[in-house]
């Protein structure tokens, strides 16, 4: 087994999250072979596997006994979400992901367009074997994603934004996928309808902690650990919890975000109390995401799943 | 019914296309008003659906009775259609298409980038009611389209490509397609598997002559009928039949192909009857098409196909 990745070095090794990786890498393969040198690019700058960690654990958690059962679906979520990367950072014009070049940066934005379909249609073939409550589960939380990635886009810069439209954006975007990670493993274990439901419970908040502290990461963040440059949400006008809250607390507060000054935006930030607020608000999520677990019984894959929890709104990366 | 399309007037009018248009209508309905009203932009746009009428005849070639059980996978092909065309009309840099602006002339790129994505994951929710078979024939074409247009993009300007080459890009990218709605309609219709593959090998042969016609018609088709400007795949470094054809004809080809004067071009393409050449190998694939139907049994439905077969080669859009 290879060592576990040291960003996630406070949870849980699990051995099943190879086969994903293996599963991926069969998945992505093709005759093109700038399609597969690309794959291989993508699998290899890999990421935490969040997604497909929550399928495995979720899957136990309800009470499933063969984790290799749900390997295939944990390898398609993660698909999904690489797929939507891809997708995203074509749009965001981002040139760097965990320490990497992106796709687009690498290959253009022609072939990173046609890079991420091929990663999604890899999707479709694998999901021919899955019964068909799980493909309803994934396609309405690709759904999900594309009119979160939609809503995103046409609220750029939308200082009058609600906390609320940016929770429903959130929701979208990224939680609807943590949600369809966690219920996919109640129901490939066969769990009851009840379990199931918690687990959707767990994996939404879950998700909205997920990005509150990814929102914040990109601001406060260290450029190395990231692999991206700082505030780079900010400078696409990208909206956050934190810059709601500075906005509604001090007047200067549009002028000087968006001013170009990260430094400077970052500062007002502070003074505002804007990011411990964000933080406060992915802390409260986070409590949720484990209180919804309470109705599981006791089982080493719920506590993980809670320690999954604190590490979403305490990690660095 | 609706009057059928004038520009389909020699093909029998099918009321089932109307049923398609209802479930696309439905399939691509959103609550983000951006993606309803693209899908509506989409919709109305229209096109000819030839890919849907191809599974709607072969269902009934093969012996299938009640059209309506072929009417969602005749609507899946559409979407898939639709989505590779946005994305293609991105790339492409395309801003008319069907005498109407494209996605992204409209929208933008990133929002077209969206909306491309947003059609393409309203077919995974269709499919979660289709049968393994289905699904999987639809992936592999997936995958076949992605693969041919990564080829053709890094083909680009090749004037040295291989006649083969050129025939194995639009395999992928556009024949796969009219392939996988002829057979889907034998397996739906639950026709044998000697009829399937019939039918295959007629929507293959069927696909690269309408692909080689559609590459001729970018060259001599009036703009006012194609309802997008002349030559521009020409303009882009697209490498056709003829143009590969010219290509060995004349040493002067290369410069007067990619000179930027079309008219210069097409003059060329014509002296050296490389239109004709084009055109020629179009209706062979055109009569290898008809000749695949042979192994099934004489019906209404099956001389339609081969109307079909001859529809592709003399259509003037």
């Amino acid at each position: 087994m290879k060592n576990p990745k040291p960003e996630i070095r406070n949870l849980k090794s699990l051995e099943e999250l190879d086969l994903v990786e293996d599963v991926l890498r069969r998945a992505l393969a093709s005759n093109v072979e700038l399609l597969s040198r690309a794959s291989e690019h993508i699998i290899r700058s890999g990421g935490k596997r969040l997604r497909p960690r929550i399928v495995l654990l979720s899957y136990e958690a309800a009470g499933g006994e063969d984790l290799s059962r749900a390997v295939p679906v944990a390898a398609a979520v993660e698909l999904l979400h690489t797929a939507s990367l891809i997708h995203d950072d074509i749009n965001d014009r981002s040139d760097m992901r965990r320490g990497e070049a992106t796709v687009n940066a690498r290959w253009g934005d022609g072939l990173a367009l046609l890079i991420g379909d091929f990663v999604f249609v890899r999707l479709l073939n694998m999901i021919a074997a899955f019964d068909s409550r799980v493909i309803r589960v994934l396609a309405d939380c690709c759904t999900a994603i594309v009119e979160g990635e939609t809503l995103q886009m046409l609220h750029l810069g939308d200082i009058k934004m609600a906390e609320e439209a940016y929770l429903a954006i959130v929701t979208q975007k990224t939680a609807s996928l943590f949600s369809a990670c966690a219920e996919l493993g109640g129901v490939v274990a066969g769990g009851g309808e009840q379990q199931i439901t918690a687990l959707k419970e767990y994996g939404l908040n879950l998700g909205i902690a997920f990005q509150i502290r990814d929102d914040t990461l990109d601001l406060v963040g260290q450029r190395d650990e990231l692999g991206k440059p700082v505030a780079s949400d900010l400078e696409q006008g990208k909206i956050s919890l934190a810059t709601l809250f500075a906005l509604k607390s001090s007047k200067r507060a549009s002028e000087v975000l968006f001013s170009k000054d990260a430094a400077q935006a970052i500062q007002l930030l502070r003074d505002t109390d804007a990011l411990e607020y964000a933080m406060l608000k992915a802390r409260e999520y986070s409590e949720r995401a484990k209180k919804a677990l309470s109705l599981l019984p006791g089982s080493e894959a719920k506590a993980e799943l809670c320690r999954v929890a604190d590490f979403v709104v305490a990690r660095d990366l």
